[in-house]
């Protein structure tokens, strides 16, 4: 089970509660481990089984992903931010905390990921490890995921057309997405190009979809259930694929995306299996 | 002239000003190439000589090196850390742009710095830039600059030892400090065990006095000449050392260091010139 098998992971990688500064790295342990789905390790985990790839390279793998997307669910969640309370259904860092260690608890995941992705041998190649630490820092920074909060922020109460708001969230979400599946696939045997260009494509779809649903679910499902505040999004007037194109057509464009991500698949084979799984589980968590 | 230089090499690695999320890209530019020291990119040079090292090469530690210090910086000067309004002469980020804005340029920098370090080849061996990679990271993180900063926050209004403020200061200014001239010394030839050794002691020392010279111009110098608020640290009930120790055997243990750094340096002869001077120029400031 790839979720429990992560935890375990992040448990291992995460500073000790009591390792000075403690305070900090009790609050860094509250953010990772405090649950979440871990979409992005088992996307990484699916994406491993395409080569063959070794799991303890899988594991460093899936932490980078996750501390870095914790890191920006706890910065997201600032005052100066979305200035929110609620997170996994638990208080948000600088709610349980305070707002400068939740600053610093952002600040030292995003170096941890960085660590972890450092800290053994991920590649046959060391050479294409250094890649992987070019990939997951650009799809993290200002012309990936940080990139994506910018824009959004600045979308809050504008009018965005919908390829503004698709380009938003290829940053925002999609590019951490598309790094998850890329990172697991460089762990084991190298893919050919084309074959790399296909599961990009795939991974280009379900991120697009997992931001589509997230709307959806955002509108549609109660506070209890989301374990984060629902409605947000219109409360703060912030455009979505909800606003744009109303419920109905958000969850047909999700289903759009699911076949083609199954589409992109095609070829190869039973080793694409989890991957096409997780496609149907990313689009079906909003029916 | 080496701080020329790597404002180019700064110059080429930020992204453009016109590069969408525009606003953000102004504001990194606005943190980064705002002037600075430079002190860490002049000690990655410096020890890269030691060692042969291309220039290219260490532009790019330099660079990221840089990177990771004015993160760290626009981050400390917000409301919810130091809340400060002046840098290097001029207004803060959260002051010229805005809180959420100054956060994610912060989050951007950290990524840009292990972007700029994983982008060419910057070792002989690649397993050796992983070694990099990893070096950074973890003086960045929570047991290095990160973890300083949380220690340095709980200490405000706190009485600190001698023993208790000089380990908040190996993690928040001596970790990257020291990391600093490690990475310069991994652009070229390897050194021996014994050498490395001893360059890490000479990095120890500097990283101290860097300190200990920074708090006796908080205490000493004009706001005007410092370019930040003078006198803040006495302001917060931050123990430094000029409070535990007063300016004259502050500026005593200075120059105890900075001998200590010159010893480090004896058996390098002629290569360790650089790295002497800079050990003269960090002291000096304060006299």
């Amino acid at each position: 089970m790839v979720q429990s098998r992560v935890e375990r992971a992040l448990e291992r990688v995460l500073p000790a509660a009591d390792h000075t500064p403690q305070r900090l790295h009790q609050a860094m342990r509250y953010a990772v481990l405090g649950g979440g789905k871990r979409v992005r390790p088992m996307l990484a985990f699916a994406a491993g089984e395409l080569v063959a790839a070794p799991p303890e390279r899988l594991d460093a793998v899936a932490c980078a992903l996750e501390l870095i997307h914790a890191y920006s669910l706890v910065h997201d969640d600032l005052p100066c931010m979305d200035d929110d309370v609620l997170r996994r259904g638990r208080p948000t860092a600088h709610v349980e905390f305070d707002e400068a260690t939740a600053l610093l608890v952002g600040d030292g995941l995003q170096s941890l990921a960085f660590e972890t992705l450092a800290a053994g041998r991920l590649a046959d190649d060391p050479a294409h490890q250094v890649e992987m630490v070019h990939a997951l820092a650009l799809a993290s920074g200002s012309r990936g995921m940080a990139g994506g909060q910018a824009i959004d922020l600045a979308a809050v109460g504008a009018s965005l057309t919908l390829p503004e708001l698709e380009f938003m969230h290829i940053l925002k979400t999609g590019a951490l997405i598309r790094a998850s599946v890329a990172l697991g696939a460089r762990c084991g045997s190298p893919l050919g190009r084309a074959e790399a260009e296909r599961l990009d494509r795939y991974a280009k779809c379900i991120g697009l979809a997992f931001q589509v649903v997230d709307d959806v679910l955002d509108a549609e499902a109660p506070t209890a259930t989301l374990g984060k505040t629902a409605g947000k999004d219109a409360a703060q007037g912030k455009p979505t694929y909800v606003s744009l194109l109303g419920v109905p057509r958000a969850k047909a464009l999700a289903q759009e995306l699911r076949g083609d991500a199954h589409a992109a698949l095609e070829g190869f084979g039973a080793r694409g299996a989890r991957l096409a799984d997780l496609a149907d589980f990313i689009v079906t968590r909003a029916f």
